[in-house]
Order: C-alpha cells, then structure tokens, then sequence
C-alpha cells in the first residue's frame, strides 16, 4: 500500500482547514468560524459545513466554552500538514526562488508529499546546510537549469 | 508575479487531460474519447464536456479524420506536465521509494512544480547522479529520518 493514505485528510480541503485550526489555536488559543473564513477567503456558511463534515470525520469537534478543537487524529493531521508545509519551504528558500512562489508551490505540493518523499527533502536540506561548497554548486547548476 | 500561472493550464484536471491526450497521440498516433475516458477512469460523458472546455480555452481542436488535437499552446502544457512528471520521478527513483507511492506523490506534486521548483529537483538529480558517494550518503540519510 502506498504511504499516503496515513498521511492526509485524503482531501485538500480538509487538510487546508486542519492547517489553518491548528494555526489559529496556537496563535489565539481558539479557533473561530469567522477566522477561518476570513484566513482561508472562504463564506462562513462553507465554513460551517466544512466543520460539520470534519467532526462527522472524527478530526475536530465543538467544545463548549472552546469552540473548535481538534481531536487527537485532527491533531496528528494538521501538525504532518505543518511540517511538510516547514520542509519544503526550507528546502526551496536554499535556492533563492521568490518567496511568492515557494509559497504557491508549497501550498500545492503539501498535500501530495509522502512520508518517504519528505525524508528525502529533509535529508537534501540538511545535506545541503551542512556543506555550503555543494550548495553553491546545487544553487548554480538549478540556475542554469531555469535559464 | 509568481512563476507557476504561465506553466500549466490553471487546473488539475485539464492538466491531466491535456497530459493523457499527448500519452495517446504519442503511442496510437490519436486521442479518442473513448480511450481518454479508459485511462483516467472517467465517464466518457464526463469527457466530451471537459474537451469542449478544452476547445473553448484553445488548448484541443477537433479536426476531420485526425480527432482530438492539441493547439501550441495545449501541447507546450502537456509536454510541461510530462516533463515535470519525468523529472520529480527521476529524483524520487534515487531513494529506492516504493512505486507505487513515487507515481501517487509525483501525480499530485507535478500541478504545483514553478519552472524554479523543477531547475532546483533537476539540478539536485544531476548532481546526486554524478556522485555516487554522495547519493549514498543521502540515501543512508533520508533513511534515518524514514525511521
Ligand atoms: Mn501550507
Ligand atoms: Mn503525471
């Protein structure tokens, strides 16, 4: 069996929603319907029935007093999002590109890394912060790669 | 303005289709519906609408006796898509990934790889190929952090 399965939501959407609670309680301790919608540009009604699903899931469920929270697997979901969204960034900034760019690109690609493809990403990080001869070298040659 | 807008055609799916069409014209000479909607799993109802949409955006063109074409700028999409495939897919063999989840990554990662993403997973190909003391040490790596 394939690795991802394990990984994800299996659907982007959810995963983007996941993402963004995990931001929000961490950074304002609760995470609101109306902040989601205005972080992800998306009508609270979405917002709401997105939720609805997501605790139909198993992956968040309505507290009183706290609102939203994740569930353990939720949890688990967003902070792999998390880290994949960290080290491809990571992995991209050595290189120079236009942070637009990586951001667009990391966006997308998150939700399709596997646990073994995001070893290899890791590791060509730390390989490459680890001996700024071979970055230089790996900076100029994916320079004269794009043209 | 970030790199990817001008690299595919905007959408997953025309994406796929554009890349299943040049697969057919390559291998039989022609793209029949009937095969595009074989290969991707998708109700030949399902493809006629999405051709015609195709047709609109000018990337596919009927033409008497030849079927399904792709105009310019369809195949300079199609032929980007495919490289890219190639490309992450040949970067991936390098850490003796399983298969199976090398085509599930690279089918979801190729939408969202910038001409600059692509330079820098090339660049890192090229090299890791030409140095086999270093491919081995980023194998052993990429392994530690698999766990
Ligand atoms: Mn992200
Ligand atoms: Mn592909």
């Amino acid at each position: 069996m394939p690795a991802r399965s394990q990984r994800t939501s299996g659907s982007v959407a959810m995963d983007d929603y996941l993402e963004q609670i995990l931001h929000l309680i961490e950074s304002k301790g609760y995470a609101r319907a109306i902040d989601i919608s205005k972080n992800l540009g998306i009508s609270q009604a979405s917002v709401t029935n997105m939720l609805r699903k997501l605790d139909s899931e198993g992956l968040v469920k309505h507290e009183k007093y706290r609102g939203t929270v994740l569930t353990e697997e939720g949890h688990r979901i967003a902070k792999a999002i998390i880290e994949r969204h960290e080290t491809l960034t990571r992995f991209l900034r050595l290189f120079g590109i236009d942070e637009e760019t990586i951001y667009r690109d990391v966006e997308g690609m998150e939700h399709h890394v596997s646990r073994p493809t995001l070893a290899v990403i890791r590791a060509m990080a730390d390989l490459l912060e680890s001996r700024p001869g071979l970055l230089e070298e790996a900076r100029a040659k994916s320079s004269d790669l794009r043209g």
